[in-house]
């Protein structure tokens, strides 16, 4: 299933994208399942896609489209895990994985303008895949991650360069608000059999900035539950935003970055196309 | 006033210390305002006030203390704060303060174990002065920060110096769960007139291991609200964590950290003293 969260005659609320329509449970399933988080909380996807034949069917041309978990319990952002991205910073290798966290209100959905501060010019592209948690765990061995893994998104960890470098800790310019765009569906496991067949793409105006295979991630998915498993518990509907490839504007020479009207879209096989246009903050 | 979130017959509540008992408000006032972070978001501290006189009675050792703020929107921590910290850990001066984030389930309360990863023997205490929102906003200049500050309270810290070094993140050594305890109260602002002068002191078994004054941070609290309000809009109820002093115990020769049954203590002048004592993790 690829399960979409939108706001629709001015609630929000979500459903299953099919045919560019999106059918929505019954009544009763968003009762006691109110939104997709809590879905996974309940383990209740195969309840919701049985249902779905009940379901209402909404146009997706009526709705406004919602980051795909809007709410998650904790977001947590990878950095330098691709070679190729890890050589272009010139930075060391690590053995272990560099990790950031961003807040909620950083999270931007499909089709959301996104605002570039207007004291930094510079405004760059990270086209990611994010995995969420569908079950919950602690010291989750790398042998049952997948298990624990819900499904999979295209995310676009967009960064603040200059606040990003204030200091050696990332946070200021990642944390932006409405700076990560997270969709445009939440696809389910069962429709990725093998994550490291998929390809990523970041294009800006259609020209491609990023291209890379995620069986090129440095530390792979289970990897990444293992470790982050050690030190804090995953609950159902945590992001986790695997990292971006070589390829970033900051990096280029000369540096190019993200001005009003340009449109940036994150492509991966299967996910959709994430696509947002940047704007400016008043 | 000095607000205390505690557990009572079963259920989390808050109240007013006084005289170690707890002062809770009416059951209509607890139906508005469930929790702290509620009673600041309605600006109901005057209210909250006002009706003492019908307060219910509890005695403070019939409950369970909670985090002063159990669960803010935002959770920030300033690393690198004070000059003999800086020295200690050897790392250049900033232009800009260094910001870290920590997940609301790695804080704790007054009196509650907290528990050392068993795999980890560098355990370590930084005894801080927190700061609470009381009235969000973004952009807030300098000028204006100290009214948007509902209340102080003491704040440890703990790091897994190991873990926090992986990488040049801090991420994962500042956020194993329940390592940062916070509280025993929050002082409303009104009772700190001028928060440079204020003492901070961290012991461990009675022993003095950082003693420094308020008036030694390198950013300041009005520096710190205009910074991170710039990149991040603050609501009521967030925790800032302004940094620790030099005489942490990984930088000791030999270095010192926190072993099972050992009680570390931060006491700031008027903000009382959180005490807690050592675990070691299953």
């Amino acid at each position: 299933m690829k399960l979409v969260s939108f706001e629709h005659a001015g609630s929000a609320t979500y459903g299953v994208a099919q045919q560019g329509d999106y059918l929505q449970p019954s009544a009763d399933f968003l009762r006691r399942y109110p939104d997709v988080a809590s879905v996974l909380r309940g383990n209740a996807l195969a309840e919701l896609e049985a249902g779905l034949s009940a379901a209402t069917r909404i146009q997706g041309a009526h709705t406004r489209a919602l980051p795909v978990i809007p709410n998650p319990n904790k977001l947590i952002c990878v950095g330098l895990n691709y070679k190729t991205h890890v050589a272009e910073t010139k930075r060391a290798d690590s053995e272990y994985p560099s990790l950031f966290l961003r807040f909620n209100d950083s999270l931007a959905a499909q089709g959301d303008e996104v605002l570039r501060p207007a004291f930094s010019d510079r405004f760059d592209w990270e086209g990611e895949l994010a995995f969420v948690i569908g079950k919950g765990g602690r010291h989750i061995p790398k042998a049952q991650a997948f298990e624990h893994i819900a499904g999979y998104a295209c995310f676009n960890d967009i960064s603040v360069r200059d606040w990003q470098r204030h200091t050696h800790q990332f946070t200021p310019g990642k944390n932006f608000p409405g700076t990560a765009p997270f969709g445009p569906y939440l696809v389910t496991r069962d429709e990725v059999p093998d994550v490291t067949k998929l390809t990523l793409e970041t294009r800006v105006n259609g020209q491609v900035m990023q291209h890379a295979s995620l069986a090129d991630l440095i530390f792979d998915i289970p990897v990444l539950v293992e470790y982050i498993s050690r030190f804090t518990p995953l609950s159902p509907g945590d992001v986790i935003a695997t990292g971006t490839p070589g390829g970033v504007g900051d990096r280029r020479e000369p540096p190019l970055y993200m001005k009003e009207g340009d449109v940036v879209e994150v492509e991966i096989t299967g996910l959709g196309v994430l696509r947002n246009r940047i704007g400016t903050a008043a």
